[in-house]
């Protein structure tokens, strides 16, 4: 007999509400009920993935359940919110119990991490897409919009870009690396993390911040539209992986700037913060200055070191 | 050239952000930033509609933006909420100007009743698949669960039963109808009415409540179970418009029961608030006591007003 509604609900999700003080009805009722810790406001934001249009038709479950929350845990980063309740609606075929466990043992790897509480949520028979909301305190009038970058402003990236890009044309074998790289890329693609403390830390420091999903340029350039500024950005500072770095230049930097998927931040600061923005960056989380906040009109300029306009074709994942 | 995903959110979505003043960033950030007023707490839910599952595929995108506000408003009613926001996940094959107008339009109409805000949301495309996720207002520690029900309590339903549930039977030629009903038929599939007022009146009254999605059985089952009572349900009391009633009884009877996606409310209620309960229905949203919650083991008993058992098939709609 194959699992009803309910079965999945109790078997697979059910474990996933952590009954933590703030959530008053979690799943199981017509709605959840949440409170809110005094002082502080509520970030929002959901995020589909579809399958065979964001994930290969063919990636493990456990990857999928892993990403999905990863996505929507980047928007809480790029906002500076700290992640505490998640619902999801799940769209899939069928109630096949080892997609659904792999799924939930993917999403709990990571919801584990930052205890985010799964509370409710709504679950349809329909071709497999998958939609998360993720829910995040911010204190008071704090928190990282795209519409505060300020002429001067230095402009950060965290990590490498361009792995999740170069992952995926290795999987639809449109490039070639050395197989030594394939477990990091590979990683980079289906288990992207999340850059959550580095969103809390520049949440008193960063002018902007968002979340490269799009390709750098995509991103920055929703932060210098929004924030009606330009950008100066030096190519040859891009931060690259060994992988990435290995590849005709050209085509590391266009899978760099446009490929997204990544979800590191890219961040601006004020030019005096220099100092103590570089005392934050660690090991495991490499911060790099890429270029600066302009005056308006000009868009995102890219330069090489030696100040020469760099010239590169695609701006991004078009979604439609 | 076709319409690009911020082409989309700037045309259709950013209108229905109606920028109250408890949203401090609505559509256009990572994510929203939303305050709660002192002394509330927030009801959040979320449901899928999915094409050919959830409405039939040609139904009027109009139809589908109502129906997906008016079945998460129903989540809000049935806990007693007072709506406030709303984030979207659509996901659709194509960026077509007329569908997305359509059914933005089907949205506002009901937004625009209960000046619900559509504060963010993400846009994919795959196959028609659309998540919505309310989020209503509650004072601290109200809220009508499931959970609530006590032996004694009367079980009463808003409005008619099996409406939309006959509507779907004519639509798909399975049942025949004098055409005259039609017109209100279709109104109770497409445009379910969702009993807010009801809901916020009976906050204080109610004992438990929920909304019928999967038809009574299956959604007065939810309630005697996490309640832990039984009831008995007199089926000559069950509220049917005139269509029903045309019909054969006992097939009446079964869409009443076991139909579903009519999202009038079951609510319990003491048996001495009977007389205050009554002033509270009005033509508009008729309320009829159909029977009484008892002691835990037999779960729901059918009987006719002579007390003998009455038997129908199908226990409401399964999922999966």
């Amino acid at each position: 007999m194959p699992l009803s509604e309910f079965d999945v609900i109790r078997k697979y999700f059910k474990p996933a509400d952590r009954q933590t003080a703030d959530v008053r009805c979690g799943i199981g009722d017509d709605a959840a009920i949440v409170r809110l810790p005094e002082g502080m406001e509520l970030a929002i934001a959901m995020d589909t993935l579809v399958a065979g249009v964001h994930f290969p038709l063919d990636t493990a479950p456990e990857d999928i359940g892993f990403k999905l929350l990863a996505v929507n845990l980047s928007d809480m980063a790029a906002m500076g919110a700290k992640p505490a309740w998640a619902t999801l609606a799940l769209t899939l075929p069928e109630a096949d119990s080892d997609w659904l466990a792999g799924f939930m043992q993917g999403f709990n790897d990571l919801a584990g991490q930052y205890s985010v509480s799964l509370i409710g949520g709504d679950l349809s028979r329909g071709p497999l897409t998958i939609s998360l909301q993720i829910h995040g305190y911010l204190p008071q009038n704090k928190g990282m919009l795209r519409s505060g970058a300020r002429e001067g402003d230095l402009i950060y990236v965290s990590g490498t870009l361009g792995d999740a890009g170069l992952a995926l044309k290795v999987l639809n074998r449109e490039l070639e690396v050395d197989p030594k790289y394939k477990p990091l890329l590979f990683q980079r693609l289906n288990r992207p993390e999340p850059r959550i403390e580095l969103g809390e830390t520049f949440r008193d420091i960063a002018h902007s911040a968002i979340d490269i999903s799009d390709g750098l340029l995509a991103d920055l350039g929703h932060i210098i539209e929004d924030s009606h500024v330009g950008a100066v950005v030096n190519t040859d500072l891009i931060p690259l992986s060994e992988a990435l770095a290995e590849l005709d230049t050209a085509e590391a930097l266009q899978l760099a700037l446009t490929a997204g998927d990544d979800y590191e931040l890219c961040l601006t600061v004020a030019e005096d913060m220099q100092a103590s923005v570089d005392q934050t960056a660690t090991e495991q989380c490499p911060l790099t200055c890429i270029g600066k906040i302009t005056s308006p009109g000009k868009g995102i300029q890219l330069e090489d070191a030696d100040g020469r306009a760099v010239r590169i074709s695609g701006v991004g994942y078009r979604h439609f």
